[in-house]
């Protein structure tokens, strides 16, 4: 926080920029839904099988994709039965996965309940002052042609020195908890994983995932327990789920929880 | 409060944990569900006495379940017309109840109007204190591999000690008063049974039990007149419950209200 | 206003207790229906005349109740067609009449949108000091056993003298306006009729009746222009119904706003 | 502001009463409805025509009525396709045309979205206070049997000398914007039209009609700029209606909107 | 902001209006619709064709239209399947445009999700200072006939200067970002497109177009950052959508992302 206060003075004075750096990584969508049971046990064992294979093959193809990876898990309570999780390279991606769910015969047994659109961000919060200050021993002038140059250089190497963390695979975690957040820009934020200013509601997304849900509990306790996050952070609604591999997706429409 | 804030004084200078102590017990899930009155009268008296008596059995094992346990509640009012209430030692056994809950042929006749997901807490505040001074005293270094040995050697034996708090049948009483709430760490909790900080949208989720609802008004009504509660606590939405003993659920399922 | 603040005063000093008593009566429940009017054209006149009827035979009785009656009233507005108001003597006779009402023919056409729990309460403000003077100048200690027993007999005691007021019948005026709300404890609160700490989402709901809806305006209007009440009241939503005797269901039925 | 500024500092004395007088014209609701265009398309030309006719009918009377009309707007946007504003002498008369509405046909195709619930009021704040003012040099008590008499007789002659706004005719503009408003009591409010203390769920509702709609922007605008209103003014949803006469509802219906 | 505050300083004095100038362009809605996916999917391809063509030739012609166009796109998440943004001279062609859209048989497939009503708007936030300094030193007297004459003329000439940001075509880029948002009146607001005090539920509208959607965090996020927009902005809900050419909507309703 001394960094990005000092970052903050020196911006007032007008020297340098005020926003801290990011750089971002994979697009991310949270798909939440509703499915309808009952109008799915009216068809019979085999079309049930037929849906949820031809479901499965999508799913399971994006579950093993080399990058931008997709998956699925079973909620826990009335916010919706189902979450899938998309990791694609742009937003014209993300739709175009969005689009082909909703060609699936599955969808006509899927409810939207909500959605969350963000993209990886990795703040750059106490490197950014480090930047600005070599930069201007190397006599650049803040805001000029240079500068831009070379932060933008700066940026690029920061990226490629960060990539797994920007493009990541999904975690194998069994159980996952989902958040948007606000933070109101009181120091550093830890827990920060898909930045969302702009394209959704909330500032940032978060995304946990754990083998123990108590993991959650003690995480975020701490956070909250903290007087800063206390008085900073608000928090939205918050979404469980247990990861369900698609293998197995056939077996949980048929109504067996995730093994 | 006096404890909670000492430890605060000790955490600020950095040499004890800031955060108090907690253990858990059963994973908690409780749902409510509208029940479709006019479908259901549709059927014939036979279908629905198949229907109910297909749940009565499912419900009826998980009463009385040497463990983990789950109760049926009539509620009063719109928010609902049933709540379920299921105690279980996982999330997976929660997700596993829920599922089982949606394949039956009574689902069909169940819409759910909202849930709630925790786990049984049990707050050490006085005691954490008492826990950091003894191993402070004993010259173990804070943050230490010793330290947090013993520390969890304390955290195992008090949820020795305090498992029938932890792992509780449900009470026998004939209503419940259901409502989560949050207290902005404002000293000691009294009334908190489950915690849901990174499960759900509020922080705790208390179940009151009583065989007279006036109990619920007093006992709130002492709780919000107090200064501090009135400042910190927010409470979010009240259920009120009257038990049906899986017994009397076809006749509940036939308009008549629990005996 | 001083009276309370004496209390708090005493209270805070430990010598009495900080709340102040109460006593309950009649437990009420508020059901705000919609009706669904395409539906019901549906039917032919005979029996749109025979479903009303019968909904009639038994809202009539509960009408013509010596004790615990109901009410019904048109609803102005898109809150809801139907407002039914139930006064009984316990949470599981309100539990019954809605399950009654659930079974009734009509019920496929009527939506619930909202509901109100609550119990008569009389709130002893002024007399709760004057009990603790008297009883501490008899000698009685806080707190003890004869305390305790002197406090419960001058409560039996009240609730017997205030015994009309805490069982009434309902008002014969047309017009009915309700409205939860809180009051966080600010001074006495005249307007007070039902408690509903612990079984709803409001500190209170009120009930006002009259033969001229402006009364409700001047009387709110007078209380929000009060500069405490202005600070310490919420308001929920307002619900405004004209009186419809059962004998006249059959015409309101019909399309015929209550005569 | 001065002038009410006065009455609550002799308010405060004591000496004369701290509410402002208002008077009331006629009762009034808004009704905003979703029309059904898929069902109504279903119908064959002859069958719309004949619906629509009926309904032009009934309202094509409230519309030309000498006392009390109603008016038809196209709402603009997904708040609703269609808001309707009655004037009546009464609560009744308005639960009455509501009721006949429901009757109609024409009510299979539309879905009530949101309603609004006032009275006329003109606020007499600057008269208020010259009315005590001069009763007191009149020698009258403030609070006597006199003074009460004394106030209602400057009433009815207001409620006389003012007949024309407190029972207006619709105006012939061609745009309307209703929005519901609280003003926390800072001062004269200018905007006010109808109250609903008591009725609805804010303290005010007001009508603005023209001809161009920039007009509503300019005016709201001023009012928000103003340091006053910036902190003391909350406003609910605004609803944009162009006036659609009796005579162009069938065209309306047909989907052309508003000549 | 200085110049703003001299403004409001002379206001004070009474000597100038407290209100900044501002111009208004085209009438704008954006119309937020979920897409009816499984019903959709029920109809022959031949019928998807002929549904999806008679509803391009609409759009095409609004999309070609050299004043006034329309244009469409693909929102991503669960806000809504597609959005349409209006641009149109008059609220009444607003309504017209709606009441189209309403009668293509596409619509029996389009849910409202939401919308915004808001006019385009330049304010004149340092010109107003200025023009009013240039008529006072040119002795004419504030709010006298001359002067307000003299501001119209410049309000004609500054509408007749600005016209092309006042109606402008809808940009080429591939994504947009819209939301409504309030600024409370704390200086300058630099990214305001479109105003709609008076008109919906917010004080503008904003939407950003960029070919790149990171540019939207990045912008939102400089704001957000800035202490004087992080205490007095406050945002609605973000719509973002990528741009469908009604060439495209064919392939788009047969569940291809736009291209």
């Amino acid at each position: 926080m001394t960094a990005s206060r000092t970052i903050r003075h020196k911006a007032a004075a007008g020297k340098i920029p005020a926003v801290p750096l990011t750089i971002e990584g994979y697009s991310v969508l949270h798909q939440m839904m509703r499915f309808r049971w009952s109008a799915w046990r009216q068809l019979s064992a085999a079309q049930r099988t037929e849906i949820a294979s031809e479901a499965g093959r999508l799913l399971g193809q994006w579950e093993q994709a080399k990058s931008g990876q997709s998956a699925v898990y079973s909620l826990i309570g009335h916010k919706g039965d189902l979450m899938m999780v998309h990791f694609r390279s742009s937003f014209d991606e993300l739709n175009r996965a969005e689009m082909q769910l909703a060609q699936l015969r599955l969808n006509d047994y899927l409810e939207p309940t909500t959605s969350y659109l963000s993209m990886i961000e990795l703040g750059l919060y106490e490197s950014s002052l480090k930047t600005y200050h070599e930069l201007i021993e190397q006599g650049i002038e803040p805001h000029s042609e240079e500068w831009k140059r070379a932060v933008k250089e700066i940026l690029d190497r920061q990226r490629e020195a960060m990539r797994p963390r920007l493009f990541p695979e999904v975690p194998n975690a069994r159980y996952i908890s989902f958040y948007p957040m606000d933070r109101r820009y009181a120091g550093e934020v830890k827990q920060i994983i898909t930045g969302s200013i702009g394209f959704d509601d909330w500032e940032w997304g978060v995304d946990l995932f754990a083998d123990d849900p108590l993991v959650f509990k003690k995480l975020i306790y701490e956070m909250r327990f903290d007087q800063v996050s206390a008085v900073y952070a608000q928090f939205g609604h918050f979404y469980i789920g247990v990861r369900c591999l698609t293998k197995d997706l056939v077996a949980l429409l048929n109504g067996e929880a995730p093994q």
